[in-house]
């Protein structure tokens, strides 16, 4: 099974601490006091798709990226060797401060830590990615109904066949979540949500799944098989999976990612991702 | 058969003289020296849709406009008894510089004029709607492709059942125009649409239309019947025609409108209706 990053929609713990606040957030996740899922946690703050590489492997990622902003979007990198994205938070220690890390050896997983300053290399660029987290709740702010919030369920995923642009190692068809509206909320969904290119951004299909290369649309390539009423047509993004198939797919030595859902938590504001 | 507002799409005459100048356009018109449609000329401003009421009617169309602004996006209005709209052109004179006019009495059809100035009325008040040459436009400049523009045809248009807001004795449902796009340039015809609020904004419908009481996609109610590819989706703007169905419905004494494809030329540019 391949970890999806853009697994799951909100939800409050109810932790008994200020989980609101972005920098409690990260202080209780780098003092092993919360591992869990981030989702609902520092409402309105951009959770983030982590990756760190070896810089031999750095450059053509961010290229990757480059020349796939939909499934890609770049927030943020870091110096190589440097653990820090002070852009994203102050505070912030990539090494420390997400709930938990899949760590990739040539490729395949080699199991979950809940640090990585022990792997740390003077080498490494992490990468900072968009995630739909951040479109989702503009969607939900501007009055529409996410079906897999509602019930608890993951986002629906897809393996299209639109060949997202290759760079050097790092090739990959793009992966996409779907999410079922009315076309009336589709078109609102596709105006709102082309606000933030920086989170995925406006949808790059809808409405003929076969056209992308979906044989069977009932039956989910990653999360959970989809409902999807008989007023609705299906709306699909590019999704944060894209890039971690295309990781595996160039075999780094080692290759380091968040867990999914298990996200980094920043400070930035979704908000203020918005353009137009 | 119902007059339609949105009715062609562009195309250059080849007149012999400054067609892209669109105070040589009205000067032409007004002095009877043009009477045709006005579909490529003064390429790049706004051509708008107009109506003239007497005042007993004016303030419930203008409500009308306010309540329903995506069929009905209200450009300007005149002072009661004044043929001019400065905001829109300065030398503009309403009676005399549209191609040709309809003059509808108790909401029938009465007869096409080429001037209004003998038919003026001390009460008159004028409208200028949105068309949607401006956002066809944008989506031209943008690169999609249009096939009405294309295949020299008429723009489908039908009767939906949706009901637009009333206000006093103007009631309709809305008319809508479609254009046929393959799913990812129908997201990016969304998104440009959107950007033109002014002149009917994004679409009210995509890809269902038996979800807004059209029975027959294959039948147009006005226009030109579809040719819609196995790849694309049908996309549906509020449409122009709705108001003037609102129009005929209130059954004012008199009413004017433009002849169907022979619109109010305007010094607007469409790219400064923009917005975002």
């Amino acid at each position: 099974m391949l970890a999806d990053f853009d697994a799951s929609g909100a939800g409050s713990p109810g932790l008994g601490w200020n989980s609101s606040d972005p920098v409690e957030v990260r202080r209780r996740i780098r003092t092993g006091q919360y591992n869990g899922q981030t989702g609902g946690l520092a409402k309105g703050c951009v959770q983030a798709n982590f990756a760190v590489l070896p810089a031999a492997y750095a450059d053509e990622f961010a290229r990757f990226c480059q020349r796939n902003p939909k499934p890609c979007p770049l927030l943020a990198m870091t110096e190589p060797g440097s653990p820090h994205l002070p852009e994203l938070a102050e505070d912030l220690d990539l090494r420390t401060d997400i709930p938990s890390y899949r760590v990739f050896r040539d490729g395949e997983l080699d199991g979950n830590v809940a640090s990585i300053g022990n792997l740390w290399q003077d080498d490494f660029v992490a990468f900072a990615l968009g995630c739909s987290f951040s479109f989702e709740e503009a969607l939900v702010d501007a009055g529409l109904s996410l079906r897999h919030w509602n019930d608890g369920s993951v986002c629906t995923m897809y393996l299209t066949d639109i060949e997202c642009a290759p760079a050097g190692r790092f090739r990959s068809r793009m992966v996409v979540s779907m999410r079922p509206f009315t076309p009336a909320d589709a078109i609102k969904a596709v105006q709102i949500t082309s606000r933030y290119p920086r989170v995925h951004g406006a949808p790059v299909h809808l409405g003929m799944p076969e056209r992308i290369g979906i044989e069977n649309i009932e039956r989910a390539w990653e999360g959970d098989d989809p409902v999807i009423g008989s007023g609705e047509i299906p709306v699909f993004w590019a999704c944060g999976v894209t890039p971690q198939v295309a990781l595996r797919a160039a075999r780094p030595p080692i290759a380091i990612t968040h867990t999914p859902a298990h996200m980094l938590v920043t400070d930035i504001r979704n908000a203020s991702l918005a353009v137009g």
